[in-house]
């Protein structure tokens, strides 16, 4: 089945009704065994390992076996939007994790630092300069050029020699090739129009790259840019088009803020922690009928490696569970956007725990909140696609399909 | 989503590394219970069971489910080729099951032996005659007609009434219906072109079945013959395409060197014997980065349904995982390209046993191989085609899909 269907199937039978929808998604939550236990498994939980009884529980795939997702991938797909068919530029991922605002008139674009000599790139990332030396020429750059012809241009510092150029003007479109040889020992390859309309864009984007060498001619490494994954805002269908949900958005970090907002959910202050997020949450709840409350730190720690600090953070969600329960949610769902597991200390495609909590659960199978309930749970395993219809039937905001 | 999509974001994901995927098919695993236990519990196969604890594992259904594989779309599945949407002709997988070279001049068909009388077809099979009496009338064939016009015609004898003829020649296309009335008691139904293109194939199919008829007039039964089937060449995209792999093929039999030859494998000497199978892996070991192994007998006791000599087949199979494990696989995975259950004494469309092994699994709820431990496995219940991207996944040869 084409996954527009899909969403169009779910957008006929949905109907707007009171009850409430909490979605906590613990961010790379899925992990691996180490000592014969996960770090689900390791934690002292009460509150989730009780609602696991009470709960169906399963396992989901955020994108296909197999993939390992980003996390713009791993929430869309999260939020039902299968990130193989709307296709999410890199540059607005890269932007939204930056935090930066992105309109409609906006086309951004991720851009690396480079070295040329001669007319060769001979350093794709200028030396893997610190994120301070780089973004001491962002600055240089902010203070040289805001402008290409009618077009304003604004950077943004990122991570080592990676930052962000926003485009911001008329006709600007995206279908523009990545101005970057991707190798090196290459000569520069220009951004290339694929599309009549784009055009415009191309140009503007080879304009500003060689004003670009020209301001830093004199620096020792970061003399020149690449800029690829250009990308518009994507015009997906929001959460209240597709499910009649009046959604909020309760997280700490930009990346998620983003994402939400891509989907038109209202992005809530939340503050730093946990605890805050749970105060945000309280308050706020008379006024949604969907909650979307992110946990980061699962996902950080999984980065690092540190298996005993995502205990402790699973710990610290347990509290936050016991106080959402509190709120007599409709349906509440526990589950992370894909797996980080410390052992890798990145991201992977193994499946994801899910929890789902209603009145109208099969429950009876599970005993604990872990990958291995999950694996065999009443769910079973499915599509992390599966997670937002699920919510709605369990919510009864799903009319019968057919007579 | 459309499975060449797929295809597609693997190959945008995969990257060439040193890691070692070995991929051993036990053909026709899967089974169902005799006396309480599958050939599979039955057998005393101490490695898979050791394996198991440190494996994932799951079941994979070939093409859909309820639907019964030949080889050929068995294969395809584990290779990551979806067989729904690669149109492989019935008359290819005849000759690659006959061991058979096709090449790219190449159309290749189906025959069978029938009985005309008075114009009308009387028996589509000519009375079934053995596969000797057959093979005897395949060399009148060679010997009478060696080429139709400007086109080469070979015969190749088959399993009683059946035999395979191939075409070489120039500007031959494959996309012309069956010559066959499909019904007894019907006059014959002569090749069409359904394709300007393939007009000329059309035309020397239907002279070479009035040439056969010709030849074999005097005949009782076999004076004439049905083709259907045809097809050329299938371009599929090779392993080293889609996967930057450098596969080996190791199996005994043509049909499974063939079908490892169409998506480019390399298909090695590998004598009769698992034994052998195991002598030439270990030889070439250094020399490429993907081993498809194959281990027919499963299979055939299936087809025999003789349930004690597939215990007996899995159990010398055993002693190759050790030796297998022994070379220090990056990946190992076991499993089936589908079910030959003994009962049924036929491919049928159960569920196929899947075990994936590596440092990066989630492992710890199966404590041996068999259907049921894989039914409730960490990997659920996936589609062959999402063998090979697990695969890749666990060889740590997937990049991250979306930031």
């Amino acid at each position: 089945m084409n996954s527009l269907d899909r969403q169009q199937i779910i957008k006929d039978l949905v109907v707007k009704t009171d009850s409430k929808i909490v979605l906590l998604v613990m961010d790379g939550l899925g992990d691996l065994p180490k000592d014969g236990k996960t770090p689900l498994q390791a934690a002292y939980k009460p509150n989730m390992d009780a609602l696991a009884k009470e709960s169906d529980l399963g396992q989901s795939v955020p994108v296909l076996q197999g993939v390992t997702p980003g996390s713009g991938p791993g929430h869309l797909s999260l939020f039902g939007y299968d990130s193989l068919k709307y296709d999410i530029g890199r540059g607005i991922l890269e932007a939204l994790g930056l935090g930066i605002r992105v309109d409609k008139k906006d086309v951004v674009a991720r851009g690396n630092f480079a070295t040329i000599k001669d007319g060769i790139i001979v350093d794709r990332r200028a030396g893997r300069p610190s994120s301070e030396e780089s973004k001491k020429i962002v600055e240089i750059l902010s203070q040289n050029i805001k402008k290409i012809e009618d077009v304003d241009i604004t950077f943004y510092p990122g991570k080592e020699h990676r930052f962000v150029v926003k485009f911001t003007g008329e006709s600007l479109f995206d279908e523009v090739t990545d101005a970057d040889p991707q190798r090196e020992g290459q000569p520069m390859e220009w951004a290339k129009a694929t599309n009549p309309d784009s055009e415009k864009m191309a140009n503007i984007v080879n304009k500003l790259i060689k004003e670009i060498g020209e301001v830093l001619k004199d620096q020792p490494k970061m003399n020149f840019a690449l800029l690829r994954g250009f990308s518009k805002h994507p015009l997906l269908p929001s959460f209240e088009e597709n499910y009649k949900l009046k959604a909020a958005a309760i997280a700490t970090y930009p990346m998620y803020k983003g994402l939400a907002k891509l989907v038109g959910m209202d992005v809530l202050e939340a503050g730093q922690t946990t605890e805050d997020e749970v105060k945000t949450l309280k308050k706020v709840w008379n006024e949604y009928d969907f909650f979307y409350f992110h946990v980061k730190k699962t996902d950080s720690y999984g980065e690092d490696g540190n298996f005993e600090e995502k205990v402790k953070v699973i710990e610290n969600t347990d509290k936050a569970v016991k106080e959402i329960l509190s709120l007599n949610p409709d349906v509440l769902i526990i589950t992370g956007d894909h797996s980080t597991p410390a052992l890798l200390k990145a991201h992977s495609w193994h499946p994801v725990p899910v929890l789902i909590h209603s009145k109208y659960v099969r429950k009876g199978l599970s005993v604990s909140f872990d990958e291995y309930e999950c694996a065999k749970g009443t769910l079973g395993t499915i599509s992390a696609l599966d997670i937002m219809p699920l919510a709605l039937a369990n919510a009864l905001k799903l009319e019968k399909y057919g007579a």
